[in-house]
């Protein structure tokens, strides 16, 4: 199935929905989405952004100021993206406890 | 940021999504599921599988018929987490073409 390939194109990362995510107050700088996004290595921010870059859904801005730097901001489709992931992202954190209480007792099963 | 690590965990796998898509009609048995997701090798869907029953979200069914057979079939939580991803997966096909076009305008930029 051709549409299932392509679905997982996109959504198989969780990187870039949680860089998504961090993006939805308005553009932050690289070292800020690195402190935002908690474990996310140097060289795989850098990957993540590049690919959300271009696939159209943030847009880089290098700021030639004194010492210059580089912001990231959604596009308008990257902000559709957001809306889309955030049901997901919040039925995660909702049932975190319910899921590790599943764990534990399968664990204990053996 | 404990929160976000506790996402990623459920969150982070694109193979589970598409799995727990698949079984929005009811049971299918280990090669229906095989057939239906696209791409996963053998060893992903049993790892996927065994992730997800171990998550309480599905339910692993042994049938003791001939030749004997095994069924993997949604939990109620497992029903709520297909509802939390259907925007996410409704948004990757529809913005599919949009995304190619983006791809191949960066391509050409160099």
């Amino acid at each position: 199935m051709c549409r299932t390939r392509a679905v997982l194109d996109i959504v198989g990362d969780k990187w870039a929905l949680l860089v998504v995510r961090m993006l939805k107050d308005g553009p932050l700088r690289f070292t800020e989405l690195k402190r935002a996004v908690d474990g996310i290595s140097q060289r795989m921010l850098t990957v993540t952004l590049r690919d959300l870059e271009r696939d159209g859904l943030l847009t880089r801005t290098v700021h030639a100021v004194m010492p210059p730097h580089v912001s990231y901001e959604l596009t308008p489709m990257g902000r559709t993206l957001r809306e889309a992931a955030a049901p997901l992202l919040e039925w995660s954190v909702r049932h975190m406890p319910q899921i590790d209480a599943a764990r534990a007792a399968y664990d204990e099963r053996g």
